[in-house]
């Protein structure tokens, strides 16, 4: 494990040319260090003050003329003195700075590790501290505020108001412990397990809200399903096409990538085509047509496009019935190849949709359905917080199973100092959400995966 | 011509994701606009401090937690008021905040408008204006000292010193005009011959010095030329290898460009492989042999390898002499496959050097020949201004051949009025480098070729 007391440097601007290009020191020596090769003292700048002046090297050469901003701990990103600097954004500038830094006694910041600092100083909690990654890389209406709500203790404040319970149950049940020769009960059993269920409806509500929250963040899964030539790729095509501006906006992704990706009111979609499916003998296309049925069994969103010049809405029905999809999943019927006016009802939950890829007629009913049916994703209340996490998922389940735990421990009036042990593990994995509980191992697979210079 | 009093707005960091991103602000309007919807009014802001707030949406949704810069004017780079805002590095809210901007009044600014601005309030003369992109694209540490040293005003002293010199000559010969009834001579025209005569020097100089100026600013272009199989692709090889890293890092160029570009002793060389030369009746193995002649005759450093275990270096000596290179090119001997120990002779102008390159041996002496031959191309003294901007060249040559017309037109006797428009001439061209006279299409080529944000 690193020192925690060291003064850590980063560049923390995108690689490559631009106008400017940022450095961030966060240490006790911070201002010391970059003082000594600024041409002012940086030793009585107040905090959120600006300075300009230049960056001097050893041969008292002019490296760049920059600006430098100072915040004094702890009124700062990481509560500890931090000095940023803007420079000319030439990357030869950007590696010369950073070289005059480390010579000055910096340590170059791993991945994450000012919010890490932040985290550990008591600036933020740990879910608001991966909700700072998320948000660097949201790329969407709907994922931005997810992550934007986690950032502001949204999920947090949640999380600490089941814990508040919890722990106050816990106090009860410790509290008959410390008198139990005298064999009282401070608390009545069937209060003490209608408060449980309640704690464990929440608890469920959480877990169900990440199956919307995880759509969202990650993109939403869509699978575009059907018989072969129903025009599957065109519809793709066609959706792209109109949004391939948007699409293109986002870097850093690959050109395949791209190409299945497109944003709609706000919300990601993973768009994924998928060979036609059809019972075959060619043992290359069963391959396929198998894959495709797995691509439909995982999507959060299923578009299944029949040609609605040959068959009816009640054959695609049938057919979306014999793929025996999971209850998860939300099913679009797409009638393609339709003629102007022809309605595709909907057949009991399948919602059914005329479009013509080909013509583009309909493409905006298309959308709106789409998004509607993320929307319907989310179950829970509205103002209620979201879980995106993967790692919150996981503690939430782990602690609903406690939960259940102590539920079926009161019904079998079992003693206290058993029921405390389930629900201390409840505790235990909601607070390790936002970090009240937290070790090296979870930190660094955190904070390893942000990029270097948060 | 777009208008310079309202208020622009720019991303300035690079394209990406990046723990920060930093939008810039400037005009009369700078802070209402962006305290419009910053969670903190700005109107009151002092200069050089920071602000740690909310960029909020019309919905009073948080976009963003930010820190805003404040410069009021003039105290700003383009002396207006310039607000920066620090936001979290995605490029969705980057976007989004840039829509804030765009819907509050702001104009997205046109590539290199704000230095645009800061030339024409009076903050930069155009040629430390022009040296702001050229510091941006520094890629080593002999092209940024030479950004450096222009944007710091020194290529601009030394042409105010010229161009000071001129005004005080043109002055004497046009108050003689001003009394030209009387016949009088103010200035002794020997006396002025002499003066003239060493500013033209002080001009050729200053054009000579472009000669170096360029191939450090662009990187120093290097044909590596000889017969057939001596050994020049894996010289080429050798000297790339053991430099990889450093061109690695060199980001926004093509693969394609990096692998033939190297820097040495903070020095980068422009690496240009090819066709071996021999005498062919093959068409299009000449048209190879041709361009590598072609190549040769443009290139500043010519690397002429010969096998060192079949010929001499006189013999090699004599096939350089037959390519018949412009004086001005420096050529390096290079004896390849040459055993341990093995020395290259000094041919008059050429000097020779023994390596391996199959070996990597002797390598560093050949770096460091590559280095002195660039720095050799510097003929004026060190202590004086280097010319790296064609603009720049073209206007002092066009002031250079008003000089020579002084010069000469001082010899025939000419009257002052005749010698003051060819006077005037030259102090118009060196004028226009640091923009005392400037006009629309000048300036919209110079700033056209920045980036955007800056």
């Amino acid at each position: 494990m690193k020192h925690h007391n060291d003064t850590i440097a980063a560049i923390c601007t995108p690689a490559g040319v631009g106008a400017l290009g940022l450095i961030r020191v966060s240490g006790r020596d911070a201002l010391t260090l970059v003082g000594g090769f600024f041409s002012k003292s940086l030793a009585q700048a107040k905090g959120y003050s600006l300075h300009y002046g230049q960056l001097l090297r050893p041969d008292s050469s002019v490296l760049d003329e920059v600006v430098v901003s100072v915040f004094r701990a702890p009124r700062s990103f990481t509560r500890e003195e931090v000095v940023e600097i803007s420079c000319h954004g030439s990357p030869y500038i950007l590696r010369e700075a950073m070289g005059l830094l480390l010579q000055a006694g910096c340590r170059l910041a791993d991945a994450g590790e000012f919010t890490r600092r932040a985290y550990l100083n008591g600036a933020m909690d740990l879910a608001q501290a991966e909700a700072v990654a998320d948000l660097i890389a949201s790329s969407s209406e709907a994922n931005h505020a997810l992550a934007m709500q986690q950032l502001r203790g949204g999920v947090s404040r949640e999380l600490e108001h089941l814990r508040g319970q919890l722990l106050n149950f816990v106090s009860l049940i410790e509290l008959e412990l410390d008198f139990a020769e005298e064999d009282v009960e401070f608390a009545d059993r069937s209060a003490l397990s209608n408060l449980i269920a309640s704690i464990a409806t929440e608890t469920e509500q959480l877990i169900a809200s990440f199956r919307y929250g995880n759509a969202v963040r990650q993109g939403v899964p869509t699978a575009i399903v059907g018989k072969p030539n129903v025009g599957k790729s065109t519809l793709l095509n066609a959706l792209l096409n109109e949004n391939r501006a948007i699409v293109s906006d986002i870097p850093g992704t690959t050109r395949d990538v791209i190409e299945d990706r497109l944003v709609i009111g706000g919300m990601e979609f993973r768009l994924m085509d998928t060979a036609g499916i059809r019972q075959t003998t060619d043992l290359i296309e069963a391959e396929g047509v198998g894959r495709s049925r797995a691509l439909a069994q995982t999507a959060a969103l299923v578009l299944y496009v029949f040609d609605a010049a040959t068959e009816t809405p009640a054959e695609a029905a049938a057919q979306v019935a014999a793929l025996e999809l999971p209850a998860t999943a939300t099913v679009l019927l797409i009638g393609n190849k339709a003629d102007l006016g022809q309605q595709v009802p909907h057949f009991g939950d399948l919602q059914g949709i005329a479009i013509s890829a080909k013509e583009k007629t309909n493409l905006g009913a298309l959308r709106a359905a789409m998004t509607a049916a993320v929307e319907a994703l989310a179950e829970h209340p509205a103002d209620r917080a979201t879980i995106t996490n993967v790692r919150h998922l996981h503690a939430l389940r782990r602690a609903h199973e406690g939960l259940i735990a102590v539920q079926s421990g009161l019904r079998d009036r079992l003693s206290g100092d058993l029921l405390s042990i389930d629900l201390r593990t409840a505790i235990h994995h909601i607070g390790s959400i936002t970090g009240e509980i937290s070790n090296e191992e979870v930190l660094g697979n955190i904070f390893g995966k942000f990029c270097i210079g948060k």
